[in-house]
């Protein structure tokens, strides 16, 4: 099989798997008051510290979920509530994930305003913004760092810095799960309060991500009980979760810039085999993630051309798999696509696992299918 | 080692260690359009329709969570803002587990009323349920099934019935987390609308759990985002945490009654070795679970005691791990026990895997201590 679905998940590592064996063997509560409860928070902790310093965090910072989902409804509606005295207004793309966008629907419901900044091109439009903090009374934003469909880098620094610049009282955040260990992703680095990342986007277990906090700041938990995760997120701690996720947190990290220069090899492998191809066009925002290829394929309705690719072992998508359920994706909308033009498109998600073999093997069945 | 924190967590068994690492390698997520994401949802609908059946209901009933706190959470919150309309008043006990007591002071900080029924001695006090469900104000009931520090089986069935009977709009849900495979769980059973579970009290992994729901009920989700779990709780499943705990509890549901007559030998043997033991007295409500032996060894401040039997490779402990930063046991307290009684209180808690020369080794080294 060829799998360029890894937007939506990617294959855990042998370290990440092993270090998940090897907490599940071990297994004590790291709650519990004995030395095999005082071990298993040692390792847990070792862990966070772990994870905290690929985002230039330290381990306090960090707060663990079960999701990116939960974290971007831990970051809208925690910290929405805990501002909600000092204004009601949201500013979210019109490009988010379901899991902000749908949090955002969930503010709206609750008396809050929430304003959808234009996307179009693949751009952050900056004026949208500036006009809505003219107001003065946004509390929070959330905008994404990397789009899920797209690969459009946003430019997100420059749009939080303004939000501080007009509105100092907003809490910026950013849903990082497609560019976290892909590009550099620290707070600091993009003006934010609040980060998302997620363990199985980058080769660690499903089941377990994390909410980054900047010091200082208050949020509401979503949910309640014995107050673990600094009294943010209570349950029992995932500790074989949490253990594979740093696993594969330190081999991402490490190979940050080699990963990157294999993957912008694929991209062009393929992009530059239908160069020539009419029937083939590429949705190019300005700035680009390299892991991420989104095309049209004319002729084509992609849930027809995805069951054809899979039917020969190879494995795409058209939007996002949180999405896949919806017909019609909104992102590519706001990208600007006509409806025939976003029917017709597929996105090809790469890991630094794929090789240039499989692009070649790509092309080639693609081509037979068009012919 | 000897580990007598079952109640805190468990070792996971083999089958689950397995299955986990299984999924971890197949990978591929559960909404893709494409047959490796086919495959997986396969997989994960099958592991799900195991477990309902170790609850007597069909898989379309069961939610998966990150933990029974997040479950517990979704009844709560879930249910009395669904129901918000029909009336106010919410009951749970006085012996809950901060899962459930402190999703019930949100509730309260939200404007709903919450009544808490006493269990003086470790059995439901009927007559408070009655008076406070003649107000008919009740629309929801959180009663737990098996008390996490005595080991008090409550009689669930009769409360419920009794709160069906005098407010029949109300939901009842119940936390099962310390009965589930040790004694029968079903919402029939217990005349319930919705029932927590988690894995990893019973032989699986950490980070799954699962909220039963009877046909027909309706809650609003507490996380939102792309619709998984029939919308109920967004976020990419957590298929390896699933698998393992499809496996734990098929081995579970197998051996309930032949592990409840290992646990029961291994509770006998502890209890009557201190029979004439006059600093050593037993918490016994009139049903208790054979997991768990709740008991005062006078003289000796629980935390001081289970720092000298875990420096003897011995460990157990004084309440739950959930509360183990809370100096004092709500519990014990609601229990009937004075602040020295619970003070002095130390809880075992089996797994089935225990054996009788751990309980005699036990029996050995805790006399040494006192003597």
């Amino acid at each position: 099989m060829i799998y360029f679905d890894n937007s939506a998940t990617t294959c855990p590592s042998k370290g990440c798997i092993d270090a998940v064996t090897g907490e599940l063997l071990l297994f004590a509560n790291p709650s519990s008051v004995h030395t095999a409860g005082w071990e298993a928070r040692k390792r847990l902790e070792a862990n966070r510290a772990v994870i905290a310093k690929t985002l230039s965090a330290s381990a306090d910072q960090l707060i663990f979920t079960a999701s990116a989902t939960e974290a971007d409804n831990m970051a809208l509606i925690g910290a929405a509530n805990a501002k909600k005295r000092r204004g009601k207004t949201v500013i979210i793309t019109d490009s988010e994930h379901p899991a902000v966008s749908q949090s955002a629907l969930k503010l709206e419901s609750d008396g809050f305003k929430v304003v959808r900044i234009p996307t179009k091109g693949g751009a952050l439009d900056l004026s949208a913004i500036e006009s809505v903090c003219s107001s003065g009374d946004v509390i929070l934003s959330s905008l994404m760092h990397v789009n899920n469909e797209t690969g459009a880098v946003y430019d997100v620094k420059a749009a939080n810095t303004l939000i501080k610049r007009l509105c100092p009282e907003a809490l910026c955040h950013c849903d990082c799960v497609q560019s976290y260990l892909k590009y550099p992703v620290s707070l600091q680095g993009l003006c934010a309060d609040m980060i998302s990342i997620s363990a199985h986007k980058v080769c660690g277990p499903k089941g377990i991500a994390a909410l980054v906090l900047k010091k200082g700041v208050r949020i509401l938990p979503i949910i309640h009980g014995g107050g673990q995760e600094s009294t943010l997120r209570s349950g029992t701690e995932n500790s074989p979760g949490i253990a594979g996720f740093a696993a594969a947190a330190t081999e991402g990290f490490e190979n940050m810039e080699k990963n990157k220069a294999i993957v912008l090899n694929l991209k062009a492998i393929i992009e530059d085999s239908f160069k020539e191809n009419k029937l083939i066009s590429f949705n190019r925002p300005p700035v680009q993630s390299p892991w991420i290829i989104s095309m049209q394929v004319k002729g084509f309705k992609s849930e027809v051309l995805l069951r054809m690719l899979s039917d020969k072992g190879i494995f795409v998508s058209a939007g996002s798999a949180c999405s896949s359920k919806n017909k019609k994706s909104p992102i590519l909308k706001a990208f600007g696509l006509s409806d025939a033009e976003a029917d017709c498109t597929v996105r090809i998600s790469f890991s630094h696992t794929n090789t240039a073999d499989e692009c070649r093997e790509f092309t080639r069945k693609l081509n037979e299918i068009i012919k």
